[in-house]
Parts: C-alpha cells; sequence; structure tokens
C-alpha cells in the first residue's frame, strides 16, 4: 500500500492545491519569500487537503471552495511548523541566543501570522458562515492546546485524559476540520458532513498514538531526528506517562529525575531503554488501534462511493506507517 | 480639549465594546486568563474602536456588527502588542534566556495566537465578504511590514521612503481600516467609506511619526520608557534618518558608530541630543501636520453630522498630545 495509489485518483485537483501554495504565498519580501520558499520545497505528505478533497466529493457543488479550504488548512498546518520552531532550543547555543537567532525567531513569529493572514484571505470569499466560524475556534483551540502543552513540559505526574486532550487540539482538530469543511463547501448532506467531521478527528488521533510511538522505535535517519526527541524536549507523551504509572519504583525514579531536571540531566539510553520496557508503546498502539476502528465505523455510515474506500486506505496508511 | 469630549458621545457602545472585549478573551486555559485580564486591565486609550464607532454612524444598519467590528480591531491590536513583546531585549538577562523566559516567549506568541483567532471569530458572523478580505489582507501586510522593520533594525542608510513605509503598514493600516470596516458594516455610501478610509491612513501616520518624535522629546515618566528608547533598540525613525542626513560629518559618525555596533555599544546622552540638534523633530512633526491636514481634508467631504466634527477633534487631539 502507498500513498500514491490514493495521490493519483485526485492528482489534477492536488496540483492546483500545489500553485494556489505558491501563488498564495508569494511576496516581494525577501525574507517571507525565502522561508515560504523553503517550506513549499520541503513538501510534506499534503494529508490535510487530501482530506479536504477527498471530502469535497461527497458533496455536489463548487469545486473551486473545495480547493481553496485544502490550501487554507495546509496553510494552516505550515504556519503551525513555523511558530512551533520558534524559540525552540535548536536556536539556542549553549543557551545563548546569537542576535542572529533573536532575529530569525522574530521573523519566523511573523512569517507564521503572515502565512495564517494568507489562508484566511482564500478563503475570504466564501459566503458559508459556518467555514468561518468553525476555522477560527478551531484555531484558537489549537493554541489553547499549544500553550497546556508548554505548561505540561517536563511535568512528571501526567493523566492520559490531559494527554488524550492536547493531542486532540494539537492534531486531531485540525485533520477533523479539514473533512467537515471539505465537505461542507461542496454541499454535502449534513449527516455525511458530520460521519466526514468524526472520522477526521478519530484519524487525527490514531496518527498522534502512532506518532508518539514512532518518536521511540523509528531509527534516527527515517525521523529525521533522533529517537527520544519528544521526551528529551519534555514533551511527556502517552509511553511515558504509561511508563510513570506501571514502572517498579527504583526505575521509575530514573525517569522521574529527568524531567524533574527540566532536561538539565542529559537523557540517558538506560532512561529511554525503561520506557521501551515498561509496555506503553504497546499500550499505546492498542489505543491507536482502537480509534482507527472507530474511524472506520464512520466511514460505513457514508455512501458507498469510491472515495470511502480512499479513505480507509488513508486511515490505514497512515496509523500503520513505520516513518 | 480632552478625550473624554469625544468619548461621552459613544460611551454606550465603548461600553458594549469593553464587555465583549472581555466575553471574547474568556478561556479556561491559565496562562491564556491570566495574560488577557492582564491585557484588558492595562486598558489603553481604545482609539481603534472609537475610530470604528463614529465611522459606523456613517451609514444606517447593523449596529451589532458595528461592534463587533470594533473589538475585533482592537483585538488584533492587542495580538500585535502580544507579537511586539515576544523576544524583545527586556525578557533576556545578559543576553542569556531564562528557562522561563523562552517558555514566557512561547505562551506570549501562542496568546497572540489566540487573541488573533478570537477577532476572526467575533466577526464570522458577517456576510459582507469585502471585510474578511480586506482584514486578512491588512495583516498580512501589516506581518511584511513587522518583517521590514526587523530587517532594518540599526541600519544607519534608510531613506524617508522605506521609512514611511513601514509605519504605514505598522500604524497607519490598522486605523485606516478600522474607519473603513466600520462604515462598510453600517453599509454607508462608497464615496464616504472611501474618505472615511483615507481619513484613517492620514491620521495614522500623523500619530506614527508624532509618536516617533514623543520618543525623543518625552520625558520618561509619562512615556513610561527612556527617551531613545526607539533608537537604542535599533529602530531608526523618521528624526535619525533626518540627522543622518544632514549631521556634519564628524558629529554624524558619532550616530553611526553606534548604529554600526548593533546596539553593543551604549546610547550615549551625547549621541541622543546630536539626533535632537539636527532638526529632525522638527522636520517630523512638520511632516506629521500636513498628514493630519489631508485626513481633515477628507473630512471635509463627508456630510456635516456630530462625527464628523468629533472625528477632527479626535485627529487633532492625537496628534498634537504630548504623552
Amino acid at each position: 500500500m502507498r500513498l500514491a495509489n490514493i495521490y493519483r485518483h485526485i492528482k489534477k485537483d492536488l496540483e492546483r492545491v500545489e500553485d494556489l501554495l505558491s501563488q498564495s504565498m508569494a511576496t516581494n519580501q525577501l525574507e517571507l519569500k525565502q522561508s515560504s520558499t523553503h517550506l513549499l520545497r520541503a513538501g510534506g505528505k499534503r494529508m490535510r487537503p487530501v482530506f479536504v478533497l477527498l471530502s469535497g466529493r461527497f458533496g455536489t457543488s463548487n469545486k473551486q471552495h473545495v480547493i481553496d479550504v485544502a490550501v487554507a488548512l495546509e496553510l494552516i498546518h505550515m504556519a503551525t511548523l513555523v511558530h512551533d520552531d520558534v524559540i525552540d532550543n535548536a536556536s539556542l547555543r549553549r543557551g545563548q541566543p546569537t542576535v542572529k537567532a533573536q532575529w530569525d525567531n522574530r521573523v519566523a513569529m511573523y512569517a507564521g501570522d503572515y502565512i495564517i493572514s494568507r489562508a484566511l484571505h482564500i478563503i475570504s470569499d466564501i459566503q458559508i458562515l459556518k467555514v468561518h466560524q468553525e476555522l477560527s475556534k478551531a484555531i484558537f483551540l489549537m493554541c489553547e492546546g499549544e500553550i497546556d502543552q508548554i505548561r505540561d513540559l517536563y511535568k512528571p505526574q501526567q493523566s492520559v485524559k490531559q494527554y488524550l486532550s492536547r493531542i486532540k487540539r494539537k492534531t486531531a482538530l485540525l485533520m477533523s476540520i479539514s473533512c467537515q469543511l471539505g465537505a461542507l463547501v461542496s454541499d454535502a448532506p449534513p449527516k455525511v458532513i458530520q460521519h466526514l467531521k468524526l472520522y477526521g478527528y478519530y484519524v487525527g488521533m490514531a496518527f498522534q498514538l502512532t506518532d508518539d510511538v514512532l518518536d521511540f522505535t523509528g531509527d534516527e535517519e527515517t525521523l529525521g531526528k533522533p529517537a527520544g526527541s519528544d521526551l528529551r524536549q519534555g514533551n511527556v507523551t502517552l509511553p511515558v506517562i504509561y511508563a510513570m504509572q506501571h514502572l517498579p519504583e527504583v526505575e521509575r525514579q530514573l525517569l522521574d529525575s529527568f524531567l524533574s531536571s527540566q532536561g538539565k540531566h542529559p537523557l540517558t539510553s538506560e532512561t529511554l531503554l525503561l520506557v521501551q520496557k515498561a509496555g506503553g508503546n504497546e499500550f499505546t498502539l492498542e489505543l491507536s488501534k482502537r480509534y482507527l476502528n472507530k474511524a472506520l465505523d464512520e466511514l460505513k455510515k457514508l455512501p458507498s462511493v469510491q472515495e470511502q474506500e480512499l479513505l480507509k486506505m488513508l486511515a490505514e496508511f497512515i496509523v500503520g506507517r513505520n516513518y
């Protein structure tokens, strides 16, 4: 199973999305031009546009608005990537930001703002008020989630519920709204919109759960970063929460002491192995499968058209991927 | 002449704006709640809402949408203040950010994003597409302006044109769009909208020019910061550009050497006095007056209602203020 098998069914639409992405980031401002070119070249799987385009085939009308929504949601995704990079530790050299790093950070912040406003601009001629209401709501919920995540960095005691609430806003919300808005602007029936919205939510949860396991089990080459990067940066994911709850006292203290040091102690390979040993990865993948099944259940309630099958393949690919 | 004389004519509307501002920033997220409470308590002159409300009286319809636009534009103004504070030198202690400062910066970034999305949400039920098109366009132009400003920090050779283009996007644009959108959602005639839009632009330019002089001439107590703060932070405003072009070679080099050091050399009171001596303040105030007159000329083309007179008083107050 390869993503290309899904993508070839929407090839022309995806090409239009790609063209519009370039156009919509066009600017004469040098620094913005550089960063947007960089972002576009970096590519990515364009998952959100694919969700929008496939969901947009359950209705009958306004192909152009479906494309516009696909572009807008990819732009918003890009903006979150740009803002996520602001003031991360990578930009600090031994805790000491150079003047350049400070400037780069400020530029990155405004570049993210710029991309968000471009996203808004491209959908500003869509008359359906619900599109704007749902999208702005999604953005402020995502912001709340980001701040929760910052507040919860390195916190040793966290509940599964807190974690799920975080990944919902961090990841699942944007995938959910991609499906919802694609269907909405194509004028799909309300029930179909609702099922697609839920499908996107469940797939998003399953995706992030798998992703958080891959951070421990993937190899550096395919991940593009060393294993355990999330934990190293203080992001306490479900495998870690599980380990904190299930490791024997002595071993738990090792993990606890890393977290309590707020990342000042190095994360040893011993501690990383402990997390693996605790069984949190298996627990997390099991939960991911449950969300995947919920997503597939929603699909069963949709008309059995080709797009239904493509969304099924997409969900299975996303959750079963090993990179 | 006091602002209160203008404000009392729109007292009830301003109270509704204030209520809605609080409501629209309501959140259960602790850090966001703290920062939004802080912002609201800090007050401010609510100049953008006043522009919206007064402009919104030139049409006949939809009072609620005028209020909503007033709230949205004040929120966007607040978001720019929050983002302006991110990674400024104040948050660095001897160039060394504490973990807390890093977190605070990230929280401030997302708090700004949150406030922007709240602004969008509050106007998301306005059917007039032009409102959304113009607003998103204004935001991306403002972002371009912010990045230009960062790029131009400490640059000794700058043209008046570059400076005017920066303050246009930094300040005048949001004031201009406040007047434009207030009139637009109240269904004012197209010509009236156009005059108000230009009025806002000219007032905004005059305001920023005055502001840039006050940074040199104001005293620390009323400014809330030491004189010369802009220059100290590398913001090369018109009085400095003028000084660079008109000071005798030997004195110019003093100023040049401060700028070339990128703020590493301290800004001496001698250098500050040089800028004053060069006559740039007078030149800048003269230009400010010219913009003020252009603003008043636009007002003359409006129906002679009470609001026309209030906008005139407001412009004269803003430009003539000494704090």
